[in-house]
């Protein structure tokens, strides 16, 4: 597929707002899959594609983690994660991407996991320090991250750990384990 | 097991520093005791022997949980965690001690877990808070335990997880899990 067909693809599926954060994270997955040696046209299209699944409702992801036996812990969590899987598999059935590289990258972008690809972590850390994001910490991991991917991603998966306990928000396990796989591979960077 | 012969007991396995912990914890655990109605024959013995195993090498501790079959993550997480599981093993082997939710109490009062008894609630919060712990929001967890167990015990949970977190430690899985399901029951108490 093609980065305008793509394009046109997402943009009947998302919110003109969320469609400009979409760009911001292209152009950050492009810069760092450059920096750290990724494959620029699978960044691109995982970029292009992450949200796709944003504002699908709640009750059509639901079904689509039940029916398609994917991991039923989700269901316990806030639905905020729902989008990332449940965009994975729309993504290929739909629009008919059937690289798991990039399906991967798409479903595992919000929460992470343990033993991440290159590319998972281009997305996961691109669509965390794009230039549209404003928050407190978003500053420290874009500095981080034009020196160490992997330090990038401890610094943001760390943020996201402290910001949702603080907040009284579940963690998902898999968020745990990305965070527990980048400290013991501290060392080895 | 009487009192008097427990205290004894621990004397032998741990320094002057751990002895007066463990009094001020079963001080905390009789007062949390009487508060929120757990047994105080049970609430005093879990207490008295809760770091039974504090001081044993940690060659000793990795033994007893490879051979005892304990929970084999707890390898992967820092030894610091080992002295629970593997005392609760010791004070049943060494001491007599067979009452299990005693024993429960001792295994789980360093990492919680899910669906914690309220024995096992007592000694993890007189732990944590006993008049000789000083360190930052141990005052208001003493505060919210005067009124409310779960909420004094999810707010120790948050600030141990955020603490490690913001070291570079990891986080064992029953932590989050105790996390999580006190989360989960906050509108019910």
């Amino acid at each position: 597929m093609n980065r305008d067909k793509a394009l046109l693809l997402v943009k009947k599926q998302i919110t003109e707002k969320r469609y400009q954060h979409t760009l911001g994270v292209e152009k950050t997955a492009l810069e760092l899959a450059a920096q750290y040696g990724a494959n620029p046209t699978k960044a691109s299209l995982a970029a292009i594609f992450h949200d796709y699944a944003k504002f699908r409702p709640i009750e059509e992801m639901e079904k689509v983690i039940l029916t398609e036996k994917m991991d039923q812990r989700l269901l316990q969590f806030h639905h905020e994660l729902w989008h990332a899987p449940v965009g994975a598999y729309l993504v290929e059935k739909e629009a008919g991407i059937d690289d798991q590289e990039i399906l991967d990258a798409i479903r595992y972008h919000t929460t992470g996991r343990r033993n991440m690809s290159l590319l998972e972590k281009v997305i996961y850390l691109a669509d965390y320090i794009e230039p549209g994001r404003y928050f407190p910490g978003v500053d420290e991991v874009r500095e981080i991250a034009k020196r160490n991917l992997n330090q990038a991603l401890l610094k943001a998966a760390k943020n996201t750990i402290i910001f949702l306990v603080s907040r009284d928000q579940m963690v998902f396990p898999d968020s745990l384990e990305m965070y527990h796989d980048l400290l013991k591979n501290k060392g080895a960077q």
